[in-house]
């Protein structure tokens, strides 16, 4: 399972007020708890920063890498704020998240061709947010073939359905599993990953929906997920659904994080 | 989702002791909590009990029904033993259970033949334990259709898939939970029951295994369940398992819960 730390977003108080301060021991204490809990990639989100995006996107990156060895996950719509990332970034970055929006599509497009990024791939087009499976089924395999016929690999794609609220709609929980379903059978190679917790929006106790939620979508395939690794039962469930589901020989993983003190809660 | 409350089982110490010593408040303290925490069925299990069986399921049955306006589930392969449980106990019980393993089936085919009892149906034959998916529904299959030509409804029957211990294959999880959904899809109206711990047996951390599986088995569609009703996390995993796989219309079962404070851990 492919971990993607969600912590360093500019959205969220604590890591504002680090970035108003430029205070990057903050910033790389959380980079380093993410990481030394499981995370693969560093989300990097400075979103929130309006025309000024691009220096802090900067600022974050060269900052968390001064104190882990995983790539960072560039989260950024903005191609101008996406390519000051790529020049300063060491190693392979994920880019979050190009979609079938024409706007988005196009701006981000000629950044990705040919390029080694893994690339998140948001099941979003112009006609609004997707429904049902089929809704999702169709835009993935759009997207899927585009970034294919620009030239990124398959095993660069990571699918995200997009998770919409159960408490908007009943059937949204089983309609985004049935699509990660359909996606990792119908694509071969191709990977799914999401955000978690738009799950529970408007729910009590939305940690419990989220870490039930991620042990769903892994029985359902899901090989990827952008989620706080610093959430203890979230990993924990994580580990146990990935041995569950048969993707764990001699149950090596699930033994290992036990030794690890990972699994105790 | 059907919950069968497991713990009056004289396997376990503090039952046995509770037996022995004829405690009938001890019986019925546990059997009350287990109803008010869930339970719509009450396992009663006096296997232990060799020569005597017969005598302690019909004390335990009088005596759990004393307490609780729930039906129990008859836990015995003996058909003695459940003949004699039967002409006790008040309303429809369960029978915990008949498998296509001969001397097993023929000894229970005319207790189960015609009546409205509910049957659970262990995926076990005289070829010995299923190992994969196709195993399973095999066994399944024949045990529908000569359930059915016994006269016992469709929706009467809960087919045990038969949990195994992932620490012996690390495939025996995913075996299992393709065939409650091969089961489920295949015969409508046929329900899918089982009792969880047998996954976790040789691992550590086994609760946390127990309580993952179950959502795994719920998302595959998974419809009733042994388990422990006190255990807390459990519970609020299938509350919100449910909730997420599409089965909770606007969420009510899932609200319900929370203000019962059944989601708080």
């Amino acid at each position: 399972m492919l971990i993607v730390g969600e912590l360093i977003n500019s959205s969220r108080k604590a890591i504002k007020a680090a970035i108003d301060a430029e205070n990057a021991e903050e910033i790389q204490k959380i980079a380093k708890d993410q990481y030394e809990n499981g995370a693969h990639y560093i989300d990097v989100n400075a979103g929130t920063y309006v025309g000024k995006e691009d220096r802090y996107m900067k600022w974050l990156i060269s900052t968390v890498q001064e104190a882990v060895d995983v790539p960072c996950c560039i989260d950024s719509p903005d191609p101008k704020v996406v390519e000051a990332a790529l020049e300063l970034h060491k190693g392979t970055p994920m880019l979050n998240s190009i979609s079938l929006e024409k706007e988005r599509w196009d701006a981000l497009r000629p950044v990705v061709a040919g390029s080694d990024l893994k690339v998140i791939a948001l099941c979003m087009s112009d006609s609004g947010m997707p429904e049902t499976k089929d809704d999702r089924l169709s835009i993935a395999s759009d997207l899927i073939n585009n970034l294919v016929k620009n030239n990124v690999p398959v095993e660069n794609i990571y699918v995200d359905p997009l998770v919409q609220p159960i408490s908007t709609n009943d059937y949204y929980g089983r309609e985004f599993m049935s699509a990660v379903e359909a996606i990792m059978t119908e694509f071969p190679g191709v990977h799914t990953i999401c955000g978690l917790s738009n799950i529970s929006y408007g729910l009590p106790e939305r940690k419990l929906l989220n870490q039930t939620f991620v042990v769903m979508a892994i029985c359902k395939g899901l090989d990827s997920a952008i989620v706080n690794p610093l959430d203890k039962r979230m990993m924990a469930n994580i580990y146990a659904a990935e041995t569950l589901a048969g993707r764990d020989e001699f149950c090596g993983n699930y033994l290992s994080a036990y030794r690890e003190e990972k699994l105790a809660l």
